[in-house]
C-alpha cells in the first residue's frame, strides 16, 4: 500500500518498508521486524540522530578493527536488508570479511543474504563448517575462516546470547544496539548506540581517515561504560524535553 | 523455529510469536510487527507492568464508555492477534460493539478479523458503508451503525491520524498507547499507557464493578495531561534505576 505523503510519520514508515521488502525477499524474518520496531522506539527517544557518544564509539570500533589480526563483520537478515552495500564498503575499507550469521536459521536464507552481499562485491563467509561451543541455537554455527578464528567481531543488531558467547571465546565484540541497557550493549567491548543506517556510513568515513597510530591513541582513551552512561543520560534529557512539550501543549 | 527456554528473553520472544502467528493467519500485516516492536520497547522502559496512572486511565475509560450512548471498540489486526477473546468480553460487558478498522486495507483481512472476533461470540461491524471525511487513507471507511454514529471510541494501538479525525468528528477518544509522547497519546481524551494484553483484562474487571454513579465521579476527577506526565516520569525513573545498574555492574 502507498503511504500518503501527508502522514506525519511518512519517513519512519518508508524506512520500515525497506525491512518489509527484506522480508518479502527472504532476507529477514518476521521476528526481525519486531526487533526493528524496538530499535525504532529507542531511536525515537534518543532524538533520531548520531550523538557524540555514538560517533566516539564508532571511531573506537574502527580503530579496534584496524588494529585487529582477523576482524570479521557478522551480518544478519535485518542488517542485510538495511545496509548491505554499506557493509560491503566497510568490509573492504577495513579488510574485514563478512560472515552471515542468523538466529532463525535456514540454509536458504543464509545463501540469500550471502548473495545480496556478493552482488555488491563483498567477500562473504557462510560455509558453516565450525561450531562455537556453549550456545544452544542455530547461531553456534560459524565459518572456520571467519568468526571461529576472529579476534574482533562487529555484530550489528545482535542479541545478548550471541555477544556473550563471542566474549567467552575470547573475542573482542563491537555491538551496534540502540538500547543502551540491553545485555548486548552492556557486554560488548565497544557499544555503538546508534541507528545502523547512520552508523555504518559514519564508520566508513572514519575507516578511510584513521591511521594505525591514531587508532592506538583512540583506544587508549576509550571507556565503554561512560559511553553507555552518556547514552542513557541522552534519553533522559530528550524525554525531559519532550515531557515539557507535552505539558505546555 | 523453537526458541530455547534458556534464552534470557524467552517470554518476550514467545509473545512476539503470537503476533507472528497473527501475520501468518492474515490478521496482522508486516508493518504491524514493527509497530508492535516499538510498543515492546516502551513497555520495557516502563518496567513491563501496569502503573497506577494506567489503571486510573483504564477506570476512566470504562467510566466514559459506561456513560456513552454509542460506545464502539475499534479493532485492528494487531489487537485481534493479541486479545481477540478479551476484546469480545469487554465489548459484551460494556455493551459496546466491535468495529474492524485497519490501516493497510484489504477486504479479505477485514473479514478475517471479523470472523476471529465472531468466533468468540462478538458483535462485529465491518460493513464499511460510510466515510469519515478529512482522512486520506483506507481508514476513512467506517460502518454507519458503528464509528460513524459513535460518541465514544476505544482505539487500541492506533496512529495519530486516526485519533485526530475521530476528534474532528466530535467523538471522545480512548487510546491504548505505550508511547506517552505519541500524537495519539496526546490527542486522546483518555490515554492508557499500558500493554494491551494487560489493559484489556483489567478494563473487563473495572467494567464489571463500576456503577454509573461511580463512573460520573471517576470522570469528574480525571486529568489526562497529568496521566501523561506521570507516564513520562515513570519512564525517566525506570531509566535512572537501570542506568545505576549499568554503572554498578
Amino acid at each position: 500500500m502507498e503511504i500518503p505523503k501527508s502522514h506525519p510519520r511518512y519517513l519512519s514508515l518508508t524506512t520500515r518498508e525497506k525491512l518489509v521488502k527484506g522480508v518479502r525477499e527472504g532476507l529477514a524474518v518476521l521476528e526481525g521486524l519486531i526487533a526493528h520496531g524496538r530499535g525504532e522506539a529507542f531511536d525515537y527517544i534518543l532524538g533520531e540522530k548520531s550523538h557524540d557518544f555514538a560517533l566516539e564509539a564508532e571511531r573506537a570500533a574502527v580503530a579496534l578493527m584496524k588494529l585487529a589480526e582477523h576482524p570479521v563483520i557478522s551480518v544478519n537478515g535485518n542488517a542485510a536488508s538495511l545496509v548491505a552495500e554499506e557493509l560491503v564498503e566497510l568490509s573492504k575499507t577495513l579488510n574485514a570479511p563478512l560472515e552471515v550469521n542468523i538466529f532463525h536459521y535456514s540454509k536458504e536464507r543464509v545463501e540469500k543474504i550471502a548473495k545480496k552481499l556478493e552482488e555488491f562485491g563483498g567477500t562473504v563467509y557462510y560455509r558453516g563448517d565450525a561450531v562455537l561451543e556453549g550456545i544452544d541455537h542455530a547461531r553456534r554455527i560459524v565459518d572456520s575462516r571467519g568468526i571461529l578464528k576472529a579476534d574482533v567481531v562487529l555484530v550489528p543488531l545482535e542479541d545478548g546470547d550471541r555477544c556473550e558467547i563471542l566474549k567467552k571465546h575470547g573475542k573482542k565484540v563491537i555491538a551496534i544496539d540502540l538500547n543502551p541497557l540491553s545485555r548486548t550493549a552492556r557486554m560488548a567491548d565497544i557499544t555503538i548506540v546508534n541507528n545502523i543506517t547512520r552508523a555504518i556510513p559514519e564508520m566508513i568515513k572514519f575507516a578511510k581517515e584513521i591511521t594505525k597510530e591514531e587508532a592506538k591513541e583512540v583506544l587508549r582513551n576509550y571507556d565503554n561504560k561512560t559511553v553507555l552512561k552518556r547514552a542513557i543520560e541522552a534519553i533522559r534529557e530528550h524525554l525531559t524535553k519532550m515531557a515539557e512539550d507535552v505539558m505546555n501543549a
